[in-house]
């Protein structure tokens, strides 16, 4: 099925500090980011010196209506949702994640991955603390709490330098206070907002435009914002000198609409899309993309090579989650459900498809072969970002490295196999480049194309990268 | 809303004789008609010389699991998706409409208007007939059994006869026999498919693509087609020498991958917006569509004015139907939700915004105002087709005259109201001659242009439509 | 499963005159009827000059909730609680029935069978009449409607004087008035109520004291009542000499706190008891019924017996009608769930089990079986009325005839079957003479019993019943 | 509303050990043990050595389908329903609760109330412990992993002795053992059972019945029973000299069927009823219950005191928990709903009522009110217990001390509030005599009709029962 083909996000966080309609608007906030996760959704909600919530399996409007967030009036809530990376796919794994401590309580929300979890959970639970989740949220907790002998800031400062990995944490205490976190590395977005001087936290800028607050800025890598009644207050912790803001954000994770990072990502694609045309020119009668996740890149390509933009699959927008299965003689059902190919545009035509990725190849060579069934002439597909040939440990759902198809293959072979007339892929150099952010060498995190993992980690999950340097 | 912003059309059909997967490629070529009607779904299947069905309020997947469809097994089907028009909102109104008389059963499903619906059911009642909805397929089917003793398909051209407006019918007996039906001017679409033997029927093309059926043609106005054990008879009935095709099916209704007509109406939606471009030239920095309505017409445009094309407004794709109500502090929610622009590329830009009609306005003034908001320059919007001033009465739910914003204003007037620098509909020639037709005059109903309604229709609903020409 | 066990009732209907919580007052005339019929319930309201209604498959308070019932908000209501006995187990055989002609709307809902329903069909069908469904209802519509010529009370007699069966009708019009109609031979129950000021028609009189209204009179055989602005209108039709209430309303479905053919039904069951004392006397430790069915009857008889009467198989209350299915080491689960033995109370002891009929047996060999199991010594079974020998044709769901346990044996041989020490039935006389109605031989339906049938049917139908005088 | 009437049980809890359908098993008996919580239902597994599980609100049937049992298929498993006594009415707090340490999984279900909970809890917190729920589940757990540098039974012995209160716990280990431990006093049932070589835990008898195991005995005061792949062991833990059963389960709570403290339950309560006629006759017409909290008390008051018994309020057995508002012309409907009387048999009569409990009354005087409406001459009613002076510390959701209408009212007072002729309560020494069991004084916790409790608490939840000797 599709949705094995594309690499999952793991999540997407909001936050907004003492608002009358905090829980309606981290509502629209997570419906903005339903495209960071699509497995749960929760909105966690500080009132009465305590801290309620609701969550459940499914898309934010399904797992919440007008007498959910009616029982969750308050002030300061948070939200998330999910596609699981780690934790398994079940209830309790969902976000934001409450516990209770002397007489106070604490959500929180996360997105990311740390790859020094089992080493802490091992840790702590040699101390005899017990775990109820697979999340990564619950030993923040447990170790949050065993640090507040240092205080409330001293206490999340000493959790932050115990945590290693990609991190953008949203807090909500019983107090109302909301506190955002961002690792040294600054993997993940994180951006603050304010909407008629309610400070906001959420993983995109698009969750601000919906609830019309204005953007402030991003979070520095390795930042702590503690929002209170007291203002915002920044605890800046030790940062490494290489950033490692996480470059498939811009290619395929983030909404067009948002800016992370300091760029419009809509931008950044066609200048993806641009640079690929200069790399790997080819002349054609048309370019396309496979909707929707090429379409930007395909815009650039079309500008640069001055050649025709079709939509030539058309989007069915009534497709669901949920499918009868559908009868033995409806072969390809899968591909064909959500995108139907014009024949009278592509009979005879040479094409040029643009991708932004390529994971296992399964569905780009059950179209390919729709295409060519149609009549099309020579079919050229360019991807707008290097091959993906390592495993991510920061929190995105890539397959194991056996499954991604590009991991020992040649741009030739892998273009035989999923039966193109050319394949190419934009290179890393030009990747970097076309982001427009100096120094892109010194802030990217791209693992997942050249194996070079900014934060190091267990050897227990090393086996594939070591090689690649 | 902005569901009040778009005409609605009525329905969408689908028929297979003697498939033993009957049900199921009835749902799949139901899914792929889902555009045509969202409210209400339903599928009719043969069955031991009766005919069970089961329908319900929503979208097909959302009306049928796997326990239904396998309760439906069998060989012959029929299905329907629906907008209402005529008959209220409610499951009753549900179709296909089941009947039983001397021991056979009729089941139908009906995409269009009748015209003389009232005047029939007075006869009827007269004649002691009751009804249980407000359909015209309850109707077809008391004429229809009225008319048995001049046999079965006397009976079919007799109750066609009597039938005045624009009805695409497809028609199950309990022997399993499937029956498709063209009004004497064809205003809505139905076509002929095969797959491995098996006789399909279908509102669009694209339905047939989806269950891999091959297109054999569209049916002829005033056609009746039987299908039975016996195979395939064409009754052709009389028919005006004007036909009168829904000219609006090319401009808004049928999904772009279809061919209606004989024409791919992607292709014409591009010819549109080259007519268009060169009917009212403008210069911009971009052109882009109001996602998805205008997209093709847009590319159409972009490519005759050499301007570039951008999706400058993003799309949430995971926007359902049902909505929490937004909080107060959140104006225009429901525009921003689904579309929103996107600064960098729009600030200080001069742009061309492409639309396929505007009804009552409510929608584009309120995001032409965002896009102000913005710091966007000049604004142009042209339209892929002339202005709606008259209200359908052949099957599309327009608003009455009083609410099309359009019906008795100049298009600088309306430019000005809906805060356009410049504003430019096709011109109705444009039209006719963009289809690609021959002869488009007396081919096409454009009644919602000009007024001139191919079928007269009773003096309770004309008061509008005189004064047109 | 149990529920094969027991005949089921056809129907319970309720209707309320001009107040203006008529709605809410129907739905808990229904939850009071709820044990007459449990597989759809449905509610018509006039309102506006039309009629709206709701109905679904399952048990009162799941197919309305709040919502549905402010949607129905208006004057005068009826409303429909069924188990299928015409019609089969679907939706559309839900009632309220609702139709519309010459502006005007109608809507019925029934309890009895039309003897002669297939007759009338074919008429009709003749005629040019199309069917729905397979309700009676819908055959006394079209009648109704083809009589109007004759006046809306003309209409009302003509079509009562074609009906042939058991019925018992509540109609409501489009302008509101609610009309009760009872068959010549006053098979099914049907009274006349008040409360305050408002008429009211149910069933049976618990669904007057639930919502707190007087009782007036039960409608007498073939008789019309006309609710109107007007007030009460009662018109009187012909009817046959020898009424036909059905005595197994006594026996069985009536609830024992209604009072229906003059008579509490409690007390009757009790009476019934306490003739079975004196006709089949035994000697035994205590008297116990199988909850709930004999409770009353056991009073009767542990009272005229001078033996004490005891609970002894305790009832869960929290059994509901969907079950897992149990696992293959959990035989005779369906017996157990429901019901189960007090082992310190039963061992060593004999017993007399009091039921109230034995359609097909399986249930009460379970039991039976169980309690030797547990060491129970002795067994007596009285049952409180006659053996079922014949089907019936007037409403009730018994099996066939070949499916009554008792219709071929005799009692001997059925104790022995049953595995009981002795079984005694009530006899005719005896079951009579205990309802304490003057001349009851010639004012009850006993054709279950004797296979007098009090009015003819087809010969397609009567094959059992002939043979019985 | 009637709910809030009756005393509430907490739990109901029930496991098995190493049977190929273990989540089945438990699913029936939970189903048995039903009535001792309706709020919550829960299952847990031990699978691959892991802990797998489903829980949610609502009745068993409703919490669990065949999918979920399929998905829970495994060996040993256990399960919950719950009221909520401590922790409030939301998901989080069903059970079974389930957590991970150290590779392992351990699940609990809890029956029960810790008095020292607070204590515990505040010592775990101050350790660095967190909490995700108010169950005292959590805080056993954290115990227990605490302790398990004493090895695994050394960790249960310890957590045990740190906890003070009611408690029946039966754990689960993802290796598979069932663990089943009750407190030193015995305040609440646990016995041990076997199917086909498979121990079974439960709260009560009637839970083994259902799924046809066989009783073993019940465990002793303080006993923890370890079964796994070696069989099952016995440990006793010291235990207080004095046993401190639960007295109101045979009042009311446990099931007639069930066999507790070594004695059954119907036959307790009967003897509650001839202790009562002796205690407190009168004459009258009849005997009659409440429905049916207090029918075996009445049985057997009615046989001592040679009064007949009659069932004179008929319950609605399709009574559901979810209701429509009643509309205002419905006075007293929350009574009316579930019990009518029967007119015909109380006009103008004498009767006996016989309750279990009074606890604010509210629904009694309600009930009597009714009943002097319909024209009942004098009303005595007679409780087969003391009056209820005191709250439970142990488990039972007694309302406070303030809203028993008992605690400082005299019988007489209360039987003028009430609107009853005559009003007694079995005495203290009637009940303890009635159970039947030696040395009643040493063996039951009565603290709710004395004050004594016997277990101590924190002060502040002391102030109601010092006084009380």
């Amino acid at each position: 099925m599709d949705y094995l083909e594309k690499p999952r996000e793991s999540c997407g966080i909001f936050g907004i500090y003492g608002h009358p309609e905090g829980s309606t608007l981290t509502y629209f906030g997570l419906y903005a980011l339903q495209h960071r996760g699509q497995e749960s959704a929760g909105i966690a909600v500080a009132r009465d010196n305590d801290i309620i919530g609701h969550k459940g399996m499914g898309l934010v409007p399904d797992v919440f209506d007008m007498p959910h967030l009616e029982q969750l009036k308050g002030g300061s809530a948070i939200g998330h949702v999910r596609y699981s990376t780690t934790g398994s796919s079940i209830l309790v794994n969902a976000q934001p994640f409450v516990v209770h401590h002397r007489k106070k309580s604490y959500a929180i929300a996360h997105n990311g991955n740390l790859v020094n979890a089992h080493i802490l959970k091992e840790e702590l639970e040699e101390a005899g603390s017990i775990f109820q989740t697979t999340m990564d949220s619950e030993i923040f907790l447990h170790y949050f709490v065993k640090s507040l002998q240092h205080g409330f800031e001293g206490a999340l400062i000493e959790t932050v330098s115990r945590l290693k990995g990609a991190f953008s944490f949203i807090m909500l205490t019983s107090r109302g206070e909301v506190i955002g976190i961002k690792d040294p590395h600054g993997f993940r977005p994180l951006c603050l907002g304010k909407l008629n001087g309610h400070y906001i936290l959420a993983s995109e800028t698009c969750a601000l435009d919906l609830v019309q607050a204005e953007l402030i800025r991003e979070l520095d890598p390795g930042e702590i914002v503690i929002i209170s009644e007291d203002g915002i207050k920044s605890i800046k912790t030790e940062v490494d000198a290489n950033r490692a803001f996480c470059i498939f954000e811009f290619i395929y994770f983030a909404r067009p609409d948002s800016t992370i990072y300091g760029q419009n990502v809509y931008q950044t694609r066609k200048a993806l899309g641009r640079h690929l045309a200069k790399e790997a020119p080819v002349h054609a009668d048309l370019v396309m993309p496979f909707p929707d996740s090429g379409t930007y890149a395909a815009l650039g390509f079309s500008q640069a090579a001055g050649l025709p933009f079709e939509m030539a699959m058309i989007r069915n927008h009534y497709v669901g989650r949920t499918f009868i299965q559908p009868t033995q003689s409806m072969r390809d059902f899968g591909v064909r459900v959500k995108l139907n190919p014009v024949k009278q545009l592509l009979k005879g035509k040479d094409i040029i498809i643009i991708e932004d990725s390529i994971i296992r190849g399964t569905t780009v060579k059950t179209r390919v072969k729709a295409l060519r069934k149609l009549g099309v002439n020579r079919i050229h597909m360019r991807v707008s970002g290097p091959p993906h040939r390592f495993p991510c440990h920061y929190g995105i759902d890539f397959s194991t490295r056996g499954e991604l198809i590009a991991a020992e293959k040649s741009q030739k072979e892998l273009g035989d196999i999923l039966g193109l007339d050319t394949l190419y892929y934009l290179s890393l150099e030009g990747l970097l480049e076309a982001t427009g952010i100096e120094h892109p060498q010194n802030n990217f995190c791209k693992a997942c194309f050249d194996g070079c993992y900014p934060v190091k980690f267990d050897k227990g999950l090393s086996k594939d990268c070591l090689e690649s340097n």
